[in-house]
């Protein structure tokens, strides 16, 4: 039987996402946990940890790396940023041990790059970049574009296996809040229905986003053929459709390489609809894995020992 | 003393608001109602108008006129709109009589164009705009930009006194949901702060605003120097800033004439220093004005008598 080298944790702002991984990075047990940092109180952390998260997985002789907002300061411990250009190598050099933990406990740092006009941060998504490059050689070589969609959609550019820069485009969110809290909500219905295509006609070159946000309720109210419950999948592909359109343009980087899509399959697979009615390349990678190849890349560079 | 003419009622999503007018359209009484066509219940509003309004006015003989929401699916009568191109003849041709009021209520009709690709509506601004047009005969000759600042900012192309089409951008209300349920949020502050003119550099030519809003996020977190109490005038610079930047162009036209900024006293003064910060001549006038001057313009066209 395979035995377990090491605790890997995808700790985030809403779930936590626990592993036990073997000394090739192959998954042995998983957990998900309703305790993201957002939902804990002050000083919880290490107790939800050594409490809930190493007896589910009777893990608690093995040493543990955590990515995500546990190294946020609402996390478990605030750990600094780490400036781009970036590599495995120089992540795992910053892994912050948590003081009294034994076994070792590390946290992964987040990392910080030149945005538009001003620094642009991540904590977690480094780590998916991370695992990306460690599942192939190939991608270690040359120039890359990768795109991980989510609440803030990150773009990042590697180069021959460095995390050169990146920009963070706030669409997921966008979209929450004016699904909810908008003259946009609209209706119930599914943002993945066919009004997701009209969204990303209606998201043109992307520019003049607050005058297209509001052909939503236009088109609903003034006769343009759109109903209340088709307006969730119209929002959602004129707010990708843009995304697509502008966000890789501040990178100012033209790939050689499809854009790789790593992160939830849902929202990679809109996207890549996107990137497909654009006429760009692309493919999908399974951000899980990718995480977990993250974290065996960085454990594996030792910090833990 | 001057005799009342008619009652001129601006009712709106949220506010009511009621003068009576002389025949030269100079208001002689004003009342405001937090009685918005939001919170009514449905059938309420002939209620309200007879019960709450008339006599607070001491209104009870005169005819009304009443633009804004009121004349909306969730107001007190639904109105079909104008299209565009329509002057004040047009708009007054088109105002709807409620049933059975006597003296006569009349609701204006809201107005229709070709926005973005698919049509585009307004309830309540076209007043405004006939307004502006009906107080200086220069004004209606010749092609003027004319943006009624907002949460559902209006942008309109008049010529010859008609206007032509409009486009509308959600920016006073991505401002709302943004800092009332996004990451953010902040903390509170002035957003006329001297952050403000920091936003509107952010904005730059107003392109991938999903990414250049995350800016407001980064700057704090990730060392840019931007306090949490001032993201709501950084963000509000922003927004403003990529709003001035690209829905005018949207409307592919040149004025000879300074844009002009007609409605909230303090919400103008924002697009005044947005517009100047790109260099672009704008003129402020004031809004409570221009409806007043709209409603006594359609009124003297007659549709009351």
């Amino acid at each position: 039987m395979t035995q377990a080298a090491f605790l890997a944790l995808d700790w985030g702002t809403t779930n936590l996402r626990a592993w036990t991984v073997d000394a090739d990075g192959a998954p042995l047990a998983h957990r998900e946990f309703p305790l993201g940092v957002s939902r804990l109180k002050p000083g919880e952390a290490a107790a939800i940890f050594r409490d809930t998260v190493r007896p589910a997985l009777e893990a608690q002789r093995l040493p543990a790396l955590i990515t995500g907002m546990a190294g946020s300061n609402i996390g478990w411990k605030e750990v600094a940023y780490v400036d781009c250009p970036a590599d495995a190598k120089a992540l795992a050099a910053r892994i912050s041990l948590i003081d009294g933990e034994d076994p070792r406990v590390g946290i992964v740092p987040g990392l910080r790059g030149q945005g538009i006009g001003g620094p642009d941060v991540m904590r977690g998504e480094e780590t998916q970049l991370i695992g990306w490059l460690a599942q192939d050689a190939a991608r270690r070589q040359g120039t890359h574009l990768v795109c991980h969609p989510g609440t803030h959609a990150k773009w990042a550019v590697v180069t021959d296996g460095r995390i050169e820069r990146f920009v963070t485009a706030m669409t997921g969110e966008l979209f929450a809040v004016l699904t909810q809290h908008s003259v946009l909500k609209g209706a119930e219905g599914d943002a993945d229905g066919p009004a997701f295509e009209q969204g990303l006609e209606a998201a043109g070159d992307g520019g003049a986003l607050a005058a297209r946000l509001f052909t939503a309720r236009a088109r609903v109210v003034g006769g343009g053929g759109l109903k209340p419950e088709e307006v969730r999948a119209y929002l959602s592909g004129l707010l990708i459709g843009a995304d697509v359109a502008t966000t890789p343009g501040l990178l100012g980087v033209k790939s050689d390489t499809p854009i790789a899509l790593v992160g939830d399959g849902r929202l990679c697979a809109q996207y890549k609809r996107a990137l497909d009615h654009a006429g760009v390349a692309a493919e999908v990678y399974d951000g899980e894995a990718a995480v977990l190849a993250g974290l065996h890349a960085l454990f594996k560079e030792g910090a833990l020992q």
